[in-house]
């Protein structure tokens, strides 16, 4: 078939470590029930802030995947 | 586990009344079927005119709730 | 006719009482001059304060009509 | 019931010929598995190249359909 | 005179065919009743959907025109 | 004087009962410590789930104040 | 009456100086045809280039102004 | 070697029939002087208006392209 | 030490002549009660008009200065 | 009490080493003189360049902390 | 040929005086080294201050031109 | 010469590793053809996503360099 559709879904990754980390987190979770992920783009980068530290980065993400024929 | 992931749906609430019933009502259809509702962000607020008057005021939302480990 | 072309205007409605009520205000105004009002939508939503209290707010709308043929 | 709630799924559909085609075959895919389908919104048009020609122009596409009450 | 004020009027163009033919209609109909049409502008792309298929696509469209002096 | 300088205070309002009230509680809030308030401008509205009901509705508001000469 | 509704028309002024000077021009030309203006907001700023220079600034303008009641 | 450098050029094509040529006339022009195309993306689309008529559609081109190693 | 951090404050500087000297205006009233200004970024530039004329060009301004370690 | 109010303030982090270690140094640095932040929100990251190489990260931020009753 | 490509290059033009003049700046120095010039728009306008004062006005522009056939 | 006048390039870095990395390779790559780089400006992040994993992350970044007088 000449052409594929695809779908975008949106996550929030978090981590405690980064900004890197909560993206690998969000697209991990992610893979554990889509196939055929395709790509990813960073919508926002955000945190929860406890006694004036990072208790987490959370990341926005929206993630393409391929739909089946 | 030291991390969660978020997922975030987009629905549109609608109501005659006014802006916070419409959310009101959107939140109650999404609650209907998912669970762990955590936030939401309004998106757009439009509405649908009849006879110069509001029929419906239509709430764009994002939703967002956790997934399951 | 298979297609009809739309006009968008640009209102601000206003009231002492709220946003929905700044909405109502703005769509009966322009339903007074303007026939086949068809839909709105919020641009902003701002205010003016005086003595520390909400003196108005101004809702920002576009407000769609249907063009006669 | 005095009122609906919709949901927008946002997809990409794709198409060596054009833009109407994408958004068609776009269109097409999703209605294959949502009822109730009621508005599009282009959200973005990209397209892939190969060899100096578009092989793919690739829509981004908001889908809107009503919720069952 | 060495300066020229132009006015920038928005409408939505429509059409069952395409994107393309929604932009001729729209300004076809701006045409009929304003003069010194100069530029336009797409604003978004949109469409109604029934029985899984596009019924319209509507394109909002900025159009300027020159005024007279 | 012929000219006035103003401050931008970006603040967040909040309200178990709605927009409204969110944008009152942060206008009463800031009128508590500032003079000479004279306009706001909402920046986004959000809000906290829990138990699939609103905990809180959140609005983010621009705060602008006459600056003494 | 205790609340106005405004309308907002948009228009380009131009002048071959700058855009102080474009903007005036604009806004004399909408004051020749539409009374009760009260506030202007800049869109954007662009500008036609001839022989490497300046020909006009162009500069995009929204203007608001009361409507009777 | 595991990574690539991309460069993006912003360019404008234009067509008197259509959205989808101007494209691929854009994209062609491009491709006269740039090899390794590899994506574009519409940023735009806009149009010059003559006797009430679209003389050309002009279509925002971003196209990126791998630069050697 | 090897890193800096800087606030930005907005403000709204303001002028009846124009543009650069509302900006003028602004950074002067800000240099008053604060020190290392760094740099400025215009926010958006709006009017007053009053008899159909400019009252007073209002720049929004956000100002970064660095704070002491 | 049944509400609160936050407020938002805006910095930017720097760092030669990263994006991460730019957001923490900003934190570090917003914590020194503000009690009960609350969460964060990256508005851009740039960075200056010294010789081809990055001298700075600098990573804007709102920071939002609770206001006390 | 009945259609042009143009290519759009960013810039950005500095002077101490003003906005104006930091448009003219850039203009000319883009003028030196290509040929066709036929538009531009102002993307952003920031500064540099140094002792309270604005060092200089920096404004962003995009400049479009045609590229040979 | 009081004043400079500076040229943006838009590139996309890439990295397998990270955000930092795929910054510090776009940035390696321009500093190898252009001299006298200023800043840099973060416009977007993605990713390319192979069996579930990420393969690389992609940066889209402008980079500022001085333009010889």
């Amino acid at each position: 078939m000449s052409h594929h559709t695809y779908r975008v879904t949106e996550i929030v990754g978090t981590s405690p470590e980064g900004v890197d980390q909560a993206i690998r987190n969000g697209i991990d979770r992610a893979s554990a029930t889509l196939r055929e992920l395709d790509w990813f783009e960073v919508t926002q980068i955000r945190g929860h802030l406890e006694d004036g530290r990072i208790a987490h980065v959370q990341v926005g993400l929206k993630v393409g995947f391929r739909l089946d024929e």
